[in-house]
């Protein structure tokens, strides 16, 4: 049977998933037995789609695309158009919410309205939005399980790359007791041409340019994205209850070409790191650049690359190094957590 | 239930996964609801116990450290001695084989008929030798499948830092179009050490008075570790049927001192590569040195660090950097693969 998803929100990163699903779909129904079948779009400016035997994604990304709204879509039996996000969430018969809506990363909301709602109503949720999982993860997780649904956040840290799921996969039974790592692909941008000569300002300006820096990028440059992520690691993979204040953070925004080039002539590299130490009065977590030697892994990252080292007491320092932004590779994310899903669920059930 | 183990062969990496279950026994069980239980240890040079109600981890030790074999392990009731390796394997109560040996690379013996042996025996393996896997691993992992057991062998590449499975596992559902990695500790070491002004020579000696390099370092240095390395990995992740001989292959040791100088003022560096490439007429795999630009994740890998890069539709290159050797990391390796089995059984079961 199908798996039906909704997206709540359908921006670049809810298109992007649903580009995979219309590209992939046969491919991932044969490898994995998975067959995705999207029945709704709720979005705030572009519109409402709901049919519970389908939507045609080909038809939908013709529609975005000569009109940007979803108003367009052509008219067909069972089509219920205008339903909001909530009543989506609630009354569509999908069995997993995409939710990718614009959320304010300080409240989480609308996204953590959107999860509660989802989970009451028997839905997994999978996401992108760090906001519920930063601000709510201990609360979420309960009550998704509470309703014995599925809860999946793989792109909330580095995007595609599967920084969250290794430690409890494949790096299993390893007691991780330190995690160091790049979060933040704009200010790793900048610190990479500033070495190569930029400005601070020219840098900024670059990134922005690029797409990588919002045109406000204080969230990027004071370090507060980072913060956010350094707190889903704590409850997700050290298992502690840190909130966004216990973290101390430092932006990158004072450093200037001359630490940078002085940093060099040291053997030395400037990195915004967020880390994670687990103490005896429990973890101690930053946000802050800090000149690394060049044979440290995390030196080496350049541009919009991140990475994450975890000290594991038996496998020793294992680095992960990917993507940490992108459309595709942020959809990515999403269809894992599906993936994930979905072969948790058939080895239950055959 | 105990999950039952039974050595075949109980060197240093044996022994490291004996220790760690010796010492993190009790929060496997709480962690993960698995109990290892050692019933038995064959190894050649050591002698052979067998006692189907299990042995005891801290006496075997004790008794290894004070006599260096296994014979002074005390008397008791229901213990049997002497069974060599396929008497073990076919006699003993172990759910799992855990195979050890020191096998010879070039012909995959004993450990492969060890493994044919286990599964004829409806008994799982897990095995860090890498000539099975590079050899036979069609055959073998077809009778595992027609025996409905287990075939565990994370750490035949990279030891305890999970290569083979983070594709299948984390990174499902990308098509991985290129492999690129630095598989040999000995290798990278001397190279990251003749940058630093050692000749090839003294860059050996050190190698091997670590402990890195074997009497012997051809096997390293000409290449044919990384190539039986490549060969796992065309087999295992990109589902092809490479053979040792498809592989071109070239070593390092014409590298001089001054090739690296060149190298280094041209911002670049040499490393020893396995490399993969998808073609239209199936997969192109090589070994040899190659001359990195310093942008490139695989050059700043320093010392007997091991790396792999992925090439993924979706989630873009990600690249994976950890230890490729040491008692404890492959010890964790088996592990990772009793950890993987444990759960998919208990998906299963429950």
């Amino acid at each position: 049977m199908a798996h039906r998803i909704a997206f709540i929100g359908f921006g670049g990163v809810g298109q992007g998933l649903a580009d995979i699903i219309q590209n992939q779909g046969e491919e991932l129904l044969k490898k994995e037995g998975l067959e995705l079948q999207v029945v709704a779009i709720s979005d705030m400016m572009k519109g409402s789609l709901y049919h519970p035997e389908g939507l045609n994604l080909k038809v939908v990304h013709e529609t975005l695309k000569s009109t940007g709204s979803l108003h367009s879509y052509p008219e067909e039996p069972g089509l219920i158009r205008g339903l909001d996000s909530i009543q989506t969430i609630k009354q569509s018969n999908a069995d997993t919410i995409v939710e990718v809506t614009f959320t304010d990363v300080r409240t989480g909301q609308p996204a953590i309205d959107h999860c509660k709602a989802a989970f009451l109503s028997r839905k997994n949720v999978v996401t992108t939005n760090k906001g519920p999982i930063a601000l709510a993860y201990r609360e979420l997780s309960k009550l998704a399980k509470d309703n014995g649904v599925f809860f999946g956040f793989e792109g909330t840290v580095m995007s595609g790359t599967p920084a969250l799921r290794m430690p409890r996969t494949t790096l299993a039974g390893n007691e991780i007791s330190e995690i160091r790592g790049i979060f933040n692909g704009t200010c790793n941008y900048m610190l990479t041409r500033m070495e190569e000569g930029l400005s601070f300002d020219a840098a900024l300006k670059e990134a922005q340019d690029l797409g990588f820096a919002e045109a406000d990028p204080t969230n990027d440059l004071e370090g507060y994205d980072v913060r956010y992520k350094v707190v889903i690691l704590a409850n997700y993979v050290m298992g502690s209850s840190l909130t966004v204040e216990e973290v101390a953070c430092q932006g990158m925004s004072h450093i200037t070409t001359q630490d940078i080039v002085e940093a060099k002539q040291n053997g030395e590299r400037w990195k915004l790191l967020g880390t994670l130490k687990k103490g005896k009065e429990g973890i101690i977590a930053t946000v802050g650049p800090e000149r690394l030697p060049l044979t440290d892994p995390l030196a080496s990252i350049s541009g919009a690359t991140n990475a994450i080292t975890y000290e594991c007491s038996l496998a020793g320092p294992i680095t992960l190094a990917g993507a940490g932004a992108g459309i595709k590779e942020t959809g990515f994310s999403l269809l894992i957590d599906l993936i994930h899903f979905h072969r948790e669920k058939k080895a239950v059930t055959t």
